[in-house]
């Protein structure tokens, strides 16, 4: 068989269940998919192929999965940092989103973040927003895969003035991009069980569910929600959510900080999964997730960066070493959420989280070729005693150098294929200033 | 005049003491000396230089200073992780120093240091280690700034087989670097209060005394620690060290994390300094450290990476980060440790923190020329509302594209000029095969 791409010369971390680490190895892809995963022997010449890739030694990896963004923020980076949650938002996020968010700005700010995961060497991301579609026509052209949400709250929000028209807005969302690509999964984003009635929530459910689709919620992030949600349903928002029939195994929770040992088991036992944002988590002072026990219970966890007005980036190489890091000092003890448990978070349980295990996650035949290639060549990379290690600990989303989904190649020697970055930025660097002035 | 150097076209963080910002400013340097730092204005040529750089839009600002490194350890980056203090350091550090420091491999491991450090933006770095007459040899060839300590320890150690010759060692140590060099000032290293006598601390403080010097000591860095002083001594670590006469405003105490009140008190009558290591501290287990209180106590603390076996990487950047996050998320506070507070625990503070501040740590006329320029034209640095926050909480080390210490240029465009890269790599990937066999 002639394939469309081999990549060579590289170490594979093939992240599958044995966590096969394989040295000088070899990746055979052929229409966007994995085909041989195998360590080259010395006396064999390279498969045949359309193009041949050279790792130059590096290390060769399923790409990240990001199972929490809002991608549009990006265009409110910094805009305020430092600032209790409440002021953060009502002064400044929600005002520059009545404002400045529209279907153009939308898109505008969405590529910026493809851009941004793309070269960080993210190759799905799991987004909630308002405009979805605009979202999604941005991670269309980019090429990344996503699920991707149509926000639904009791609110007025961009795009959706009406708040009754919110899961209507979220059907029509559906029925535009179900089927349209196999890159683009649709997917609810209920935004939470303190901004959404128990009547909005449960149509929400019966939304998604109607495709057998995801729902993103977030839910029990701060202690503020916490106390609302014990005050008005006098249960916890776990809880709450179960008792309304919201949790089940499409059911992604956002953040999952405040949760007791009740809690867990509940989002055990519904099998539903857990999306988890330290960095965010940290910046806006919500709390520390307990990821330790929610594993120990056997919930799927994965990495998440949220959206860019409070992390403030979208690299989930930094999300990686924070979340192996965070949890050991916050229990004292240096040996939990090691380096392979936080590569699995990133990749194939992130991808699980979100429904999309059986195709990606892994490095392994028959999945699609979501690859990342990872430059090693650096004084921050040497010695490598263990890469896994390397890549939780060492490496920077920088470090990346090549970056493929479904077999094609949308990052080559650290340059966007698909995306004009020039023109994005420049139009991005016109619109904050706008956007500055308030 | 006819300045060596014009830095233009950027936007200067100055980190002077009314954080002035300035956009579209000119740095002049003569001597390596900052004599003018001011706004261009429009219609006036550039002052005369040598050599003008164009910053191209980036961000110019002092170089960071990391107060806690131990360089040669780089050589054991990624050797163990993900394990319980004392099994990491009795199974696996120290027998690897034992066996594989020797005067060529601290060399180059710190050179390997030196670069890692430059190449991310660092110009000053404050080190404790063994053999360190070779360390500062690395040093002062790499061309960047050092306060550099010989080690202390009640305990044969590499290069001082004899415990009982320590302080001799580190004496001779200090007369011999004494002077040599405006870029390299020695130390004393006394290990910590419980790997070093009563008798061997004072006689360290007496050592660095005699000549004016920093002392830095580990100390309060681990719960274990704690209850060993308290169980021998009946006091608290920061309490014995103060009883004994080990705290003044020439003492750095790396770690400090496991404080009461009154050691905070103690702490800033005694004007010691503190260094805060919170990426070593977590990855470790070891705590979270009471910056915000020693902060409102009046006490000047710098930012440090600590070594590469603990951290793993010596970018100062990312440990900014995680400084500004990890104490909001631990006082469920998202005010504490705002974007200014840490750039300056990184610039000025942490010169002061080991008595440089009268020459670097900000962009001053009268200051050395400790500049670097961060490139800023990159999707995760757009758009930019606010510089500061770009630093702390998105800008990484590989954005980093120019660096010069006391006027001299070490890094320009991301290319190390006074380290050969290729050749440091390749002996470094030489010599770790060695240690990997243990």
């Amino acid at each position: 068989m002639v394939f469309d791409i081999v990549i060579h010369n590289g170490l594979i971390i093939t992240v599958n269940s044995d966590f096969d680490i394989i040295e000088n190895g070899v990746v055979c892809i052929k229409k966007g998919k994995l085909h041989r995963i195998e360590a080259r022997a010395d006396d064999k010449p390279l498969p045949e192929a359309e193009e041949i890739i050279d790792a130059n030694g590096g290390i060769i990896m399923p790409g990240l999965v990001n199972t929490h963004t809002h991608l549009p923020m990006t265009l409110f980076r910094g805009l305020a940092d430092d600032l209790p949650l409440f002021v953060w938002l009502n002064e400044y996020i929600f005002p520059a989103e009545g404002k400045h968010i529209n279907s153009e700005s939308v898109k505008l700010g969405a590529l910026l973040a493809c851009a941004e995961m793309l070269l960080s060497g993210t190759t799905t991301c799991c987004d909630g927003y308002f405009l979805e579609d605009d979202v999604a026509s941005a991670v269309y052209k980019s090429g990344i895969r996503g699920v991707l949400g149509q926000g639904v709250i009791d609110f007025p929000a961009p795009g959706v003035p009406d708040p009754s028209d919110n899961i209507k807005n979220a059907m029509a969302f559906i029925e535009k991009w179900d089927g349209v690509s196999s890159l683009i999964i649709p997917s609810v984003f209920c935004h939470s069980p303190y901004t959404c009635s128990e009547e909005t929530l449960k149509k929400a459910k019966a939304a998604s569910d109607s495709k057998g689709l995801l729902l993103q919620i977030h839910a029990a992030e701060t202690k503020s929600e916490y106390i609302r949600i014990q005050t008005e349903q006098h249960t916890t928002p776990v809880k709450y959510l179960d008792r309304i029939g919201i949790l089940d195994e499409n059911t992604l929770i956002v953040h999952g900080i405040w949760l007791d040992d009740d809690d867990i088991e509940i989002i055990a036992k519904r099998r539903s999964k857990v999306s988890h944002n330290p960095e965010s988590n940290m910046k806006l002072a919500s709390g520390i997730a307990p990821v330790p026990s929610l594993l120990n219970a056997g919930v799927t966890v994965g990495l998440g960066t949220d959206g860019c007005a409070s992390n403030n980036d979208l690299d989930l190489f930094r999300e990686m070493d924070t979340a192996a890091k965070l949890h050991k000092v916050n229990l004292l003890d240096p040996t939990v959420m090691d380096a392979r448990t936080v590569l699995k978070m990133a990749t194939r349980d992130g991808a699980k989280a979100i429904g999309f295990d059986k195709h990606i996650g892994s490095l392994e035949p028959g999945k699609q070729a979501d690859v990342i290639i990872v430059d090693t060549d650096k004084p921050h990379l040497v010695p490598m005693y263990n890469p896994v290690s390397h890549i939780i600990y060492t490496a920077q989303g920088s470090d990346v150098r090549d970056v493929m989904v479904a077999g094609r190649i949308l990052v080559r020697n650290k340059n966007l294929l698909t995306i004009d970055l020039k023109d994005i930025l420049e139009r991005v660097a016109q619109l904050s200033g706008t956007i500055k002035k308030k």
